[in-house]
This record gives structure tokens, C-alpha cells and sequence, in this order.
């Protein structure tokens, strides 16, 4: 899987890619992440990127040209998609992170200040996906989410003491409660079920924690999950 | 605002502050994020910080000792407020982030590989927060978003030429679109009422953009939205 993330702040990228499993799939060649600069891409003599909006308000918009003329200049794959960040998006999921890791190539664009210009999604027609209801300082933080979520859907990513396959949402509930080592710490015991070794209660009751856990914490989740399977 | 994030890779935040405006709030005194490593506090021999799960299962789980030790070690403020990172939380909105703004200490945990031994939370009782429907390799990337969001909504931390006010959602819609220079690219126009100087059409217009987006792209926000204002 390879990611092309065009932004005005690589470093906030390629610096998040030095650690930890990210760069141990780096390093392996399961992913491979470049960063495009726009403000290499700008005509403007001052080389700007943002000026201010027509019509009035505070803040600085992104010039299309720079944005335009850099997504042009991105070698593509054949099976390549272009993601936007943007909290105009659809909301980030699981099973978007899905669909997105059946890809070659992932471009994605990362904004910036008070955003891009009206253009820029009228000419690249990217898919715009939000990782939730809250707005941050540019698209790093998002993009740096959406990598990290698609390439743990990769094989090869995560070891092989890891797993994705139990994850919360891999089948619409939450996550069971996880316990180790010691049996009691500070008076409070690992549930008996958990040490007695039968496999099909220990099942039972994760399923069954599941289920209480999503209704209590998440009555959305729940009520998607009851339709399918109740 | 004091941000004190345990985890076993500081060198994710601590990299990520290094950059673009939250370095800016970090060297203006608005904010100061400290590390603190749960792994610095294990009495495990081997330094390890994780088990295997009671109960069998992949994946590796943090044991409580190292997390609960290093949360007991910091320092804690009077006005403080204290968040695990965790795909079973509440979602983050930016009505949280509001919210999470007028703390003077966010005490921030993240989970790394299969997750928290439950008595983690059992005894630290933390506002759990998820930042979407959505697993990631450890809980850094939504520990920094937090970081981000709730930064932005300190005062100083925006620039004179930056704004949180227009932000989505800062009145439950999406923003509305936003044009810059020049006044035709590649064909496109921007719209005349935005040229025309009339104020008072201009908001008109942004209104009824800001709306039909809503509708069309979130319409589980604009349902929230017509109940309230129409």
C-alpha cells in the first residue's frame, strides 16, 4: 500500500512515521508513505499558498492552484483513491478502513487554516471522509489516523502476537473487558471464568460483556448490532 | 492548560509538538504537554509492561501496575480532568472540546497493543473518549487530536488571522464553502454575491450553504439542528 499525503507540514508526517509500528511496516515494505508539499507547487512570486476569503470572515483559505497543480503532479496507480480530511467528511469507520485497505494507492489531502478553496473539491472530486465532530488545526492529525488504521488491516503490519481480528467494531460491538497477570491486584480479581479454562464459557461471557458494554456505552452501536442479530 | 499524557511512546507527542501552531501555543506559554512513561514504573524484572490475556486470545494487555504506579506519580492541579483514550468511549465532539477547555489539567492515558487490563479503569475511573468508530495502534494520534482541539480553543493559541468561531460545528452545521484568489480558476467562478460587498446577502447565502451541505452530507447533524432552530 502506498500513501501520497499532500501537506504544507510534512514534517508532522513523516516524523509520526519513525516509530513504532508504523515504521516497523515502513521498514518491511508493507506501506509506504511519501509527503507532497503544495508550496512547492505555488506560482505565486511570494510563494503563498492562502490568501484571504471573498466575502468577508477571519481566517485564510488555501489557494486552489497550489493544491491543483501538486495533486496533477502525483504519480498514479491504477487502483488509487483520493481522500480528503476534511470535518465536512463522512464519518471515518472500521469499515471504511475496510474498503480503503482493498486499495494500491491512497492520496489524501490535508488542509489547513480555515480551509480549502471551493475549488479545489470541484476539480479533484476527492472522497471526503471527517474522523469526527470536532475541528483541529489541519488534516495531519486525520491522515496520520487513516494510515494508521488502514495499514493495521494489511497483512503484515501487526506481528504476530497482535491482532486486529478482535478489535472493538470488527463485529459492531465493543470490545470485551481484557485482563493479565497478577490474579488480584489491589483487591480487585480477574473474573474465575477467565482462569478455569473452559473455552466455550469463557466465549459466553465475552460475548455476553460485549453486548453490555455496547448498550451501556454506545446505545447506537447497540441498537445497529440488535437489528442485524437479534 | 497542562497536558500530562502517559505512554509507553512519548516520543509521538513529544515529536508531534515540534511543528506548525502547537509548537507556536507550547512556546507562549498557553499550553505545556509532559510525557510520563508507565514503563519508567514497572516492578516487573524484565521492565515488561504487558501480559498475555487471561482467558486466551491474541494480542498482548497492558498490566495495571506500571499505568496505576505512573498515574498516582503525577502531579496533580485542582482544576484537573483525567481521559483514557479508548475505542469504547464516548465520541469525541467539539462540544467536549469545549468542555475539556475549561480544566486546567487534562491528565490524558493511552493504550497501546490489545488494550488496558480492566482494572486500569477500574481504579483510575478517567472519563473514557473514543475519537471515532475506529481501532488504531495506540492511543497517541487520538491522545493529539485531543491535544489539538482543545488548544484551539484556548485563547492566544489561534493567531489574529485564524478563527475557531466559524469552525464546523460550532453552531451543530458544516461550514459553508470558501473561495480565495483569483476570481476564476480553470473556469470556475466564484459566486458573485460573494464580489458584491452586501453583507447582509453574504450571510444569507453562507447560511443556506452551510444548511444544504448539512443536509445532504450529515443529515444525522441537521437532524439534531432543525429540531433546535427551525
Amino acid at each position: 500500500m502506498r500513501f501520497d499525503v499532500l501537506t504544507l507540514f510534512p514534517e508532522l508526517i513523516e516524523s509520526h512515521m519513525n516509530f513504532s509500528i508504523m515504521k516497523r511496516a515502513v521498514n518491511e515494505g508493507i506501506i509506504e508513505v511519501n509527503t507532497v508539499n503544495p508550496r512547492n507547487y505555488t506560482l505565486d512570486k511570494h510563494r503563498k499558498v492562502d490568501d484571504t476569503p471573498y466575502g468577508g470572515g477571519t481566517g485564510m483559505v488555501l489557494y486552489a492552484q497550489p493544491y491543483v497543480d501538486c495533486y496533477e503532479g502525483v504519480n498514479k496507480e491504477a487502483n488509487s483513491i483520493t481522500i480528503m480530511m476534511t470535518p465536512q467528511g463522512e464519518p471515518f469507520t472500521d469499515k471504511i478502513s475496510n474498503e480503503l485497505a482493498e486499495f494500491d494507492q491512497i492520496i489524501i489531502l490535508c488542509g489547513h487554516y480555515e480551509g480549502f478553496d471551493e475549488r479545489i473539491r470541484e476539480i479533484i472530486k476527492p472522497r471526503e471522509i471527517s474522523i469526527g465532530d470536532f475541528v483541529l488545526t489541519g488534516g495531519e492529525l486525520p491522515a496520520l489516523c487513516l494510515i494508521d488504521s488502514v495499514s493495521r488491516k494489511i497483512e503484515g503490519t501487526l506481528g504476530k502476537i497482535e491482532s486486529a481480528h478482535d478489535d472493538s467494531f470488527s463485529d459492531g460491538l465493543l470490545e470485551y473487558p481484557q485482563y493479565t497477570k497478577p490474579r488480584e491486584y489491589r483487591g480487585l480479581k480477574v473474573p474465575d471464568v477467565l482462569l478455569e479454562g473452559n473455552h466455550k464459557l469463557i466465549e459466553e461471557f465475552r460475548l455476553q460483556q460485549k453486548i453490555e458494554r455496547t448498550k451501556l456505552k454506545r446505545p447506537d452501536l447497540y441498537k445497529k448490532w440488535s437489528e442485524k442479530n437479534l
